[in-house]
């Protein structure tokens, strides 16, 4: 957060300009660190950091290891984990601390999250002792806590002051956060007792005293908090920074809203991609990377479609008997895996941000059911007419009318049922859920339209 | 954002209080406006709207309707858009006028866009001139554009003013934002030069001038830009607010990161549920609704499932010649399906961040081709060990591996094309992308694998 007035200053391009990584890889082969430094350093340090991003990892690499190039620790900050990650291999520990010095915690803390483990007590004792302190203390939560998004700079004042000590104090004071959008108000044993924004003391006459313009916040963040939850109460609560507390409920630290966004933002595109069965798929990881990334889904996948083979093996006979069925029984399936996937998504979503509540649970599943009734009729109907025209036998469109009633039916309600059971057994239910449902949607549809078929056969 | 200071005072629940909910049921049946209304101004409005939301359709018409009860605007501005037009409906144009009237432009703009065309005129004649003034301009943008989120109440100082005089303007002006996170620097045009964070001022001496701390930001909005596209300035410039500029670049409103976060959740979250073929579905929406999003894309669905008969039939004597050809079929397609939508997923949160450019376009594609070639080996030796293990059939495994490579490349490559082809005829690559991909690759799979299978048989 402290880089945001420096960085300001700087010049910013909306539009990436592509031109320019040409520009830049020629001076890597030319080794003029001193052009790229000079040129960076004119830049916004987020388009510093797109134009390392597009490089080529050849062309990253040889940057990083060109004599007299250092990089900039907010241009470090703004780069994508997987880029850092792969930096951080090239640097030497010294190179890392001199990063580390100059970045507020939450940001230190995401490069350490990045460094081997046995270079990172190398690093950390090259640190100051009051800096390696905080790392510390920081590391030793869990990584999707609070306290890894949190910085410990924050600015807090006594609960007794007036607005012009606490400006006076202000000014005098020069080891604050170079920004900050709330002052805490604390009492005697530190713990947090409400805020003011930074724009309420600046509106408020100096004799006024700052505990008569203070909200009482009630919106204190646990530093054990899992940070989806953090992300979850900032937005319902539209909150733009907030104070975290300890066990014993004193002010160790700051949420701030820009920390926030990352996470909430992340959150989401991570179910997208877990949906899909990709994980944190960067688009700066190589080749291999992405296909080990891409592997167990697939594996995965491969053992369910065999799965299905087994089942339609069973009404090999019947399919002998009448070779049509084969061409239809991939219909049945995947109308059933669209159907189910449709509602996994909703459930994913509806999960991921706390509205699917014990209240509404019943209520929802019942929603499902019948969206599943209605829609089974309907592409009952519709399929029952084509196969009608098509292959004009009224046997045939009776049996893909009750299988897809069926099929549609249970899509929906194993839709919904597989996220939930998955979430309750602390499964992540975007990664997995996805895999049942289309086994299911597939088995049950095969099942259904063939063994309707071997009945009435 | 004005909201923010005052809802602060409010007691809060983190965790959603499900037994209220029967509470407030009962209160509702008995009339008892005067007890919830108390009962909802002692709570957050968060979470008094998640109260409403989580109400029975009935419930919540009933409360609206009952006599004596208003609804707060803070409260209202909380629930989700599907629950906020569904309330608008029941609500008289005077209880829309009073509750525009508090609220902040960007807020004000978000109900308006809710209201039926005929109220809205009969609406905006019984507010201010100002405020209808205001109202109407930002109508006149399109929807999605920077004019729908700004608010037009922002804090702006001549260039020359010192920080003292601007703290004494701030401390007598009471028309101010109740918070603002930076002050902008305007010319004697109300052109915006520069900005200065709140907490700047307050750390700075009262004979500095403005101009000497002043960050000159090159970082304007323009009135018409996508908000999608000030999310991703947002983001990648890690903004707290902006100055938001018409064309001749006069300052006319600012944009919050409150309103960009739920902007960027918003549109990642759709992307999520659009490639699953959902809309903007709420929790909250009923059957009929519901069934109604999900029916077009289960509709197409259907018509590329009897195209995949349709291919499948080309070789009814081949699989009638040979069973279990019609087992193994759904095999290749499942897992040409399952690898398109992984690389799909990918590519389309890569578009929407902007991180696939000119620069990285082919490099990518290769990429996918390799990861194609690779996952095509080895999903081919797996599911060849397979069948050989099960039907003892080596032409049999053959068949499978050649129709595994092709399809698996097929798969990857249409996978990325598709999106961006999409994107470059300026359709939403999340909304349309999936059914052309998971067609492609069941026509391919089918086809693949039937027709090598024609060839050796």
């Amino acid at each position: 957060m402290s880089l945001i007035k420096k960085i300001k200053d700087k010049k910013v391009n909306f539009e990436f300009n592509k031109e320019y990584i040409k520009v830049v890889t020629s001076k890597i082969a030319n080794n003029d660190a001193q052009f790229i430094t000079n040129s960076f350093n004119e830049m916004h340090p987020a388009d510093a950091a797109d134009i390392i991003e597009h490089l080529g990892q050849n062309d990253r690499e040889s940057l990083i290891k060109l004599n007299n190039f250092n990089i900039d620790p907010e241009v470090f900050i703004e780069l994508n984990e997987s880029v850092q990650s792969e930096i951080i291999a090239y640097l030497s520990p010294d190179t890392i601390v001199r990063l580390l010095k100059n970045l507020e915690s939450d940001d230190a803390i995401t490069i350490l999250e990045n460094v081997d483990e046995k270079d990172k007590n190398t690093i950390l004792s090259s640190l100051p002792p009051k800096d390696r302190f905080a790392l510390l203390e920081s590391l030793s939560y869990p990584e999707d806590t609070a306290a890894r998004i949190m910085q410990r700079e924050f600015t807090a004042v006594p609960s007794n002051w007036s607005v012009g000590q606490t400006i006076d104090y202000l000014r005098e004071n020069k080891d604050l956060p170079e920004e900050f959008l709330e002052i805490f108000i604390i009492d005697e044993d530190f713990k947090p007792i409400g805020t003011v924004p930074s724009s309420k003391v600046l509106t408020t006459s100096r004799e006024t005293k700052m505990l008569s313009i203070m909200s009482e916040s009630q919106l204190l963040i646990p530093v054990d908090m899992d940070k989806e939850e953090v992300g979850n109460v900032f937005e319902n609560y539209s909150l733009n920074s907030a104070a975290v507390v300890d066990k014993s409920n004193k002010l160790v630290g700051m949420i701030m809203y820009d920390d926030v966004l990352t996470v909430l933002k992340e959150e989401a595109e991570e179910d997208a991609l877990r949906l899909a069965g990709v994980g944190d798929e960067e688009i700066t990881d190589g080749v291999f990377k992405k296909t080990r990334r891409r592997f167990n889904w697939l594996l995965l996948n491969l053992f369910t479609a065999f799965l299905a083979t087994w089942v339609i093996s069973l009404f090999g006979a019947t399919i002998e008997q009448m070779v049509v069925l084969a061409f239809l029984m991939p219909i049945v399936a995947s109308m059933g895996g669209n159907a189910g996937m449709q509602t996994l998504a909703v459930t994913v979503r509806t999960l991921a941000t706390n509205d699917l509540t014990k209240n509404n649970f019943t209520q929802n599943i019942l929603k499902e059911f019948n969206i599943g009734i209605l829609n089974g009729i309907i592409f009952a109907i519709i399929s029952a007419l084509v196969v009608q025209v098509w292959f004009q036998d009224s046997l045939l469109s009776l049996i893909i009318s009750m299988s897809m009633i069926v099929t549609m039916i249970v899509a929906g309600l194993f839709g919904i049922l597989v996220p939930i059971t998955l979430k309750k057994m602390d499964i992540d239910p975007a990664i997995a859920s996805s895999v049942f449902v289309t086994t299911i949607t597939d088995v049950i549809g095969f099942v259904s339209f063939l063994g309707v078929s071997a009945y009435f056969l």
